[in-house]
């Protein structure tokens, strides 16, 4: 973290709560790390060892430097707007919400006390909770910023951007809006797909005859073992991009459908796909293996 | 191989083609192996070192044991027409496509030296072609066997199902029908929604910024390299069992698509898509890493 923060505190304690304070504790054995949530997620984040302290409260992160809101969004905005009461010396707060409107929008009223830095890490995994958390989650991944008028100085988009640099991501600063429309199609769109594809295949296929599916099935659906809470509050939050995202899914569904037999529209499709496949290919990184 | 074969001829050198000749190499450093394609693709075939013979005619496979027709579902059906003609030595004949009724169609009018059973391996990698032909590409996996009228004897069944056990499969007999209608589900939906989700994405996001995309999109696209001459037949041949596989995933994608804000949809779906990719991921492997 260098001299960006000597204190972390995360509210939050999932995949990416867990991930972020494995990697700050390989990134900066010496900072303090304190953590919220409530229930198991607070005994299973417990249970990983890294955190100085844990509680259930956002009194509890009183006192340290840089603040990451990484509950579900819908939780993040709710926690941001108690935050300002609950903390009474300056501090900055980020986000890892794969929203980005939401959260920005509950940034308006902060007291000037609080500077917020909207983030969102472009790393995930099939697996889900604190207890599927690894050090190298954001490992040459993009982390996206958005600054916003409740950014109280440019310096505190730098903090962020070198807090995320040492978790081994690539910070990028992109607009709020941009966003979301940006990430309705590379995740919310791939993800909505993903489930309903599972949903599909297995009510339809049922057992035990699913369990012959192959890795084509496999690969295509590794994202359904994602948890709904964090899902409703994607959508809810960013239904206005990911609706015409999903149109444009199912025209082109519609489209295969009604030229089967003759296969012109399944030509241009898969060589169109084949050709964004080899870009996406080149850039992106594969899930590890599972188990 | 054991007894079940000293000769084997394959027709249409590709990523099936190619392991099946890789795997029975394997397991039979002194089987004859012949294989048969056209232009760049058997050439690709005959680097890999494994065939002692290959040409370009059906006669060329004459005085093989059994022939594996492995070439797309329309090619592999014209080339069994053509077969008894070609070959006058009583053969034992099977195919790999992944429909069966056309298949099975055509193997109707075979004249009786000829013995067919259907036959189709779960199993696939991302790439295609001879050059990504893998001796392990059918280990453990499933390989259905769709007997028919021109299977002349019980024991060519048992044959070809000792044929591909020796190859690391798993050899298991299903109707025709019931073939079309199972795998509509199990692969040629996921494959059309990799391709159509794949299309959607690189079109709406473009340049470079598709290149920000993670692991979840490459995971889901990654059938979307797949050959459109493949899926062309697959589609024009199954097209009354895929038309309805779409249509229920439309259905699914319309009714998410109807409820992002209340979200109680997205909850149902992913729900009962968790549960299914939990018995999904306990039977099939996972693509080995690309590259």
């Amino acid at each position: 973290m260098g001299g960006v923060a000597r204190s972390i505190g995360i509210a939050g304690l999932g995949l990416i709560g867990g991930s972020l304070a494995r990697a700050a504790r390989r990134a900066r054995p010496d900072v303090e790390l304190v953590g919220i949530d409530r229930g198991e997620a607070l005994d299973r984040a417990s249970a990983l060892g890294v955190f100085d302290r844990v509680g259930t409260d956002l009194s509890a992160l009183a006192g340290t430097d840089i603040i990451v809101l990484a509950a579900p969004v819908r939780q993040n905005a709710m926690l941001l707007g108690r935050l300002g009461g609950a903390i009474t010396a300056p501090v900055l707060v980020t986000d890892t919400g794969s929203t980005k409107r939401a959260i920005l929008d509950a940034a308006r009223v902060l007291p000037p006390h609080v500077s917020f830095v909207g983030g969102h890490p472009l790393a995930g995994a099939a697996r889900s909770g604190a207890e599927a958390a690894r050090a190298d989650l954001f490992q040459g991944r993009p982390w996206l910023l958005t600054p916003c008028d409740a950014t109280r100085a440019a310096s505190d988009v730098d903090r962020i951007a070198e807090f995320v640099a040492a978790l081994g991501a690539a910070p990028r600063v992109i607009d709020g809006e941009a966003h979301d429309r940006l990430i309705a199609f590379l995740s919310h769109l791939p993800q909505l797909t993903a489930s309903a594809l599972m949903h599909v295949v297995g009510t339809h296929v049922g057992e035990p005859e699913v369990g012959l599916a192959g890795p084509g099935l496999t690969d295509t659906t590794r994202l359904a073992a994602s948890p709904p809470a964090i899902w409703r509050d994607i959508c809810a939050t960013n239904a206005d991009a990911i609706g015409p995202a999903l149109d444009a899914l199912i025209g082109t569904l519609q489209r295969l459908r009604a030229d089967l037999v003759q296969g012109d529209a399944i030509a241009d499709v898969f060589d169109s796909a084949a050709r964004w496949r080899t870009l996406v290919e080149g850039a992106a990184p594969s899930s590890p293996p599972e188990r």
